[in-house]
């Protein structure tokens, strides 16, 4: 409720400028301190970012509530001003958009595995495990043995491991269908069943695609079978030109943020696999848009595999491109993560990120580094991630007054 | 939403005791640091606020949500525990109260302009802004020309510049109505329309006045027609009585402040125009009432005018008079603003409002000072300004439990 009422408000206040916002999203950086009493941040050299951090402001922010720790999806939503609980992407749009797949509006999307059936009974719902290059095959043998289902065509998109997406394309199809999986070991398959009576024709074709793929790999030793899930079609958000009145680019290198900026209607910028990569995209798009979304990946990556001195490096690189990004002069900078990875979790977590907000309207002063301690004794305090899509249009001068 | 249920909860917890609440608002006080890394409110020598800062609980406080600049109306109704979400006061209400006007239940105000018009065409929305005097004087010739259109009374206020304020009083007169103005130069009129079949009246009596001002202005070399916007009725506010059981009073030396204070039920006091003037009437009626609401304007006027220096000796100036406030003895004492305005920005702006609360039931103890930085890191944390009506109660004993 709040953040629909948000971005109707936001929208009428909402005023196009010429003014620019540069969204650097440090992927899971937040963390916890080790023995020493320092997280990456706090032990990363980091003479720019720290410098930054006296002309600015700092705080700490929530993506979803106290205690919930976000996905990827509802993070960099919540980043974008979208209401995570209100705006549920599906675990098969998710998937897709990690793969870089296209889903056009008539499109359902599911992910799926391969799985081992033996007498209708699912014995092992991963099948093995297989190596990534071992499931590419079968998929890639799938694609050429089963290109339509009835007037549905299908698509296969290999995945990691036993992991890979199957695209819908055909007329009449819903994704209120529930997952055709058994869910545990030792059962027999449950097939996929209709929620809605919209949905009967997807739930339809998904049963009669298991029972060719169950044909096509019938002599497979462990990949002979396949489960579907997170049924799901293209969810229709409002955009970023719509609410914002922002021409908004997205620059990562990962195809996952790519196709969650893309969903909120952000322009896809090619860029290479490195952050100086991004920074050079950045640089040669500086004016064509007025907002910047700027996705830094390997600080969450080292996070999840708990390699602290690897996080500490990709900040300690991060702050170095940070000069050529104040070097455009951006209206409003901020920095932040969209949750935080503690290294010794090795995992997202539910504690809270890290925030800087730099712009010339700063309460500035207070804070002489930037890192978790001082962002939450910050003049922000702790704040929704949702506040900081509003904050940053109000810093760049782009929301009217509400009310006289 | 959230207002609504919070209201209905200490609708049902409030009780009437003799306990005495000041709110002292000092207008817009909030602001960002100067080259010396000062405020207003760290520049100020106010000993005594400083003082009662280390006996006092700070924190900070948003009116509508983090990066919302409020006007003077959603700032105050967020004071007074009012969702300005929920309650959103027309421009023409609020410009009305700024001109001390009487609204009844049955009247429809509209905020009015002086234009110019040439063979249809409005070619100058504001008649060349006119001085107010100017403008007054035909404020009286139209006063003295229309009394009536059809059966609905005509009342004309004069306002500053080309602005005026318009009262239609009679039966079946509704505010649906769309502004009767091109809204650009240039463009012919635009008059108004009823938004729903029962405002039809309201349109219809709008467009007959137009016209009868345009014959009677006729020959005026600028100020020859008129435009009318913001059409509202006087909204039904639940009062200070009925939900928080305070005999509440208003003490404030500007029209607009008095309006918004009336709108909840307060009782306006007669004051002079200054804030001395403003504690000698609250002396004065200190035995009448137990909620005073004292209202500091010209911390705001300073601010819009970018006035550093002089919005310092307003603060100096508030905190000569606090101790005849503390003099009184009040249970609760709350300091804090509706809004921030920024010396540097000349406006209102979204940054956090400083709050002070002082009863004898507070977390002391963290605080020396009284400023926007101390306050960001007070006990309170950053709360919603929509807080401090319940915060002032339960301080003064005047909330029962919630629940066994």
């Amino acid at each position: 409720m709040i953040s629909f009422d948000r971005q109707n408000i936001i929208k009428d206040l909402s005023i196009k400028t010429d003014s620019k916002i540069v969204l650097l999203v440090m992927d899971g950086v937040g963390d916890l301190p080790n023995e020493e009493g320092k997280t990456p941040l706090k032990a990363a050299n980091k003479p720019i970012m720290d410098s930054l951090a006296k002309e600015s402001e700092l705080g700490q922010s929530i993506a979803v509530f106290q205690g919930i720790t976000p996905g990827s999806g509802p993070g960099h939503l919540s980043l974008f001003g979208y209401d995570p609980l209100k705006y549920q992407i599906g675990r098969g749009i998710l998937e897709a958009l990690g793969l870089d797949v296209e889903v056009g509006p008539k499109d359902v999307v599911a992910r799926a595995n391969f799985a081992t059936i033996k007498n209708g009974v699912i014995i092992d719902r991963r099948a093995g495990r297989p190596a990534s290059e071992e499931s590419k095959k079968i998929v890639e043998l799938l694609s050429e043995k089963i290109k339509q289902i009835d007037d549905v065509k299908i698509t296969f998109y290999p995945g990691k491991e036993h992991r890979f997406v199957v695209k819908f394309s055909g007329e009449g199809l819903f994704d209120e269908v529930s997952d055709a999986d058994p869910q545990k070991e030792g059962h027999p398959m449950e097939w996929a069943k209709s929620l809605n009576p919209d949905s009967e024709k997807m739930a339809k074709i998904a049963n009669k695609l298991l029972k060719e793929i169950g044909e096509v790999l019938k002599d497979q030793p462990k990949m002979n079978f396949a489960l579907l899930r997170g049924f799901s079609k293209h969810p229709k958000l409002p955009t970023f030109k719509e609410i914002y009145k922002l021409d908004a680019a997205a620059i990562a290198t990962y195809p996952m943020y790519r196709g969650l900026a893309k969903l909120v209607g952000m322009q896809i910028i090619k860029t290479g696999e490195t952050i100086e990569d991004e920074i050079e995209t950045l640089k040669a798009n500086w004016n064509k848009y007025d907002f910047f979304f700027v996705h830094v990946k390997k600080t969450d990556s080292y996070g999840e595999d708990g390699n602290f001195n690897e996080k500490v490096k990709v900040i300690e690189n991060t702050d170095r491109v940070l000069k050529d990004i104040l070097a455009l002069k951006p209206d409003v900078l901020i920095i932040t993560g969209d949750h935080s990875t503690p290294a010794p979790m090795k995992s997202h977590s539910w504690h809270p990120v890290p925030v800087l907000i730099n712009s010339k309207f700063v309460r500035k002063g207070l804070s002489n580094v930037f890192d978790e301690f001082e962002c939450a004794r910050g003049v922000l305090g702790t704040i929704s991630a949702l506040d900081l899509l509003p904050l940053a249009l109000a810093h760049a001068g782009k929301l009217e007054k509400y009310g006289a």
